[in-house]
């Protein structure tokens, strides 16, 4: 008869990626255990609200009823079981061991100061949050210098984009540019107005179908783009800011003040710019896409020409792809192309970032 | 000042692929120090005839002879220094630790007993070698169970699919089915036909390049793919033995005891079957490719049908695709492309392997 090895997990945050994280942890519970021989055993959840601690481990009803608490807009705060923390640290502190992997699924910087009680005690950390990777270097090296760090699903979800990254950056091949299409909600666009949509027309849209943020400046602005890039250049072993990103918005800086439906109203100012770049490109046989391009130690985030016939310039709809140009791939890049986005696709990510941190600590 | 961490590599294998990884392990001295405090010391290097064993390390001029000598057709025997060993396990024997990264670069079973003292030693292990990894289940399963392999190369050089393939296996996401183009060689002779290229012509053509093996029915066969099918399935925990892949070979087999010049005259033969199977593929909008398919615990190796504007449809020339359809990854796959053979992108992605168990033991 195996043993059946148990990891701790301390997960902070139940949102949308975190409650796809819980029930898939609850439904492959047999499949881990009789393929690895492990249960994840979840002894704390936070949200924003404080954060419930049971150190003998959530039953699958308890997660299922987090879950469901949760998206009816509820508060671990109002949950029957354990005890409450109203500080994450405390919670680390009180169960965070060598064995136990600490998960990261929230979009804040509270957590900073649990990520590093964890990492004195030689968690294993696992982030899918980008802020703490972004956060000015004098900080953030503190992770990126952490063996026993993984927040794959920070750029491109799901995509083997940072493993890739790591593994190339390792061998020490040289890397001549990383190109990458990182978000959905900007290929859409680049792929609609390259077909003959106004670009004022194709945002509305989008914003109709949800793949923009309910405020469409979030993604038009390329900041999203610009934090992926940062932790790309970072895995690198670049030393960059925040600052130091180049990022071009697609909108005038001073709309950044306006209420939102004076923006969505005025969208249509931008229309002509994007039908004259995209004859131009046509005219060069390139296709227009807003991308992360990583080169000489230098990001640029932005709209880009690329060759029709390139793997980037086939690119149609909302996929992420990113292409390796390296001293071993050229003229043909390493590619790597998929769903780069969506709370499944990105907790299945962050579920198999945890299965490595806990087989590897068996090893 | 910080102290420079020392990695031992024992090196089985002075083929192409060995001799590019000696060159690159020398030529990114400076970087691995600089940027992982690493050293790579090579404590040992065996071929066929033997191996040295250099205890203190073999230096970087003497690293480079080794690499001259092999290119030149010399022995392992013949270098002077260190002292020798005619029986690879000895080397292990004598040399292997727990810090120690075991690297199999050959194309032989030869190297079996070395590599199980090795895991005994609890030694990393870094193949490049498929041999190993298709051998009967109950010989390999020693080698899949071990948490300390690591074997990317095995299957489409420095792609990641393995490290893919275990990270979707790991979440336990439903893996509805991988499509992979494996072969660069069959590849480029899909790609000729399709361009109305009579198929013995392709082949002639290939190995005029230097495409194919020196014997083309090496690829042809399908056995080198299936190799690499097997290595696939077993790392999603399919329990399969190579007679479970299912191989379909280009060329009759009543050929395998021709002589070569009689197969490459024979070959006209097959170029209406060919013609007629582009031409059925056409009518359907679809493209002929050589594939391996995985699919419910079955593994079929061999020619299909794909859809023109599926990735492995659009895809053209010798580099390498696969195809991920999973729960999370449709109707799009997740997809990795690129370049899958050649010594040095193997060898790039041999030196990341070693890199990886080399930063791990560290953490």
């Amino acid at each position: 008869m195996e043993t059946l090895r148990e990891i701790p997990l301390i997960v902070l945050g139940v949102g949308g990626v975190g409650r796809a994280l819980l029930e898939q942890i609850v439904a492959r519970r047999e499949y881990h255990k009789r393929r690895y021989g492990l249960y994840l055993r979840i002894v704390a959840l936070a949200d924003s609200t404080g954060a419930a601690v049971v150190p003998e481990g959530l039953s699958d009803e308890e997660l299922k009823q987090v879950v469901q608490t949760k998206a009816e807009g509820g508060r671990i705060a109002d949950l029957p079981f354990g005890y409450y923390q109203n500080d994450v640290k405390n919670i680390v502190d009180l169960e965070a061991t060598r064995e136990t992997v600490v998960v990261d699924v929230t979009a804040s910087m509270d957590t900073w100061e649990a990520l590093m009680l964890a990492r004195e005690r030689k968690s294993a950390l696992v982030l899918a949050n980008k802020l703490p990777l972004t956060a000015p270097l004098s900080q953030a090296m503190a992770l990126y210098e952490y063996p026993r760090l993984r927040y794959e699903t920070t750029v491109g979800a799901g995509l083997p984009v940072i493993v890739t990254t790591k593994r190339l950056s390792a061998s020490g091949e040289h890397i001549r540019r990383i190109i990458g299409v990182l978000s959905g909600t900007l290929g859409y666009l680049m792929t609609a107005v390259e077909d003959g949509v106004a670009f004022s027309k194709a945002v509305l849209k989008a914003k109709e179908l949800g793949y923009t943020e309910p405020d469409p400046r979030e993604d038009l602005s390329g900041r999203d783009v610009a934090r992926k890039a940062l932790i790309l250049a970072r895995t690198l072993g670049w030393k960059l800011e925040m600052e130091d990103v180049s990022v071009q918005s697609l909108y005038p800086e001073e709309w950044d003040t306006w209420p939102l439906e004076d923006v969505l109203a005025e969208l249509i100012a931008l229309d002509d710019d994007f039908f004259s770049w995209v004859d131009a490109a046509r005219a060069r046989r390139e296709a227009l896409r807003y991308v992360a391009h990583l080169e000489d130690g230098r990001v640029n985030v932005g709209i880009q020409f690329v060759p029709f016939d390139s793997p980037i310039g086939q690119l149609r709809g909302t996929d992420n792809m990113v292409e390796f140009h390296t001293e071993y791939y050229e003229p043909q890049p390493l590619v790597l192309a998929g769903r780069g986005a969506g709370v499944h696709a990105t907790a299945a990510g962050v579920l198999s970032d945890i299965m490595e941190m806990a087989l590897a600590s068996h090893g």
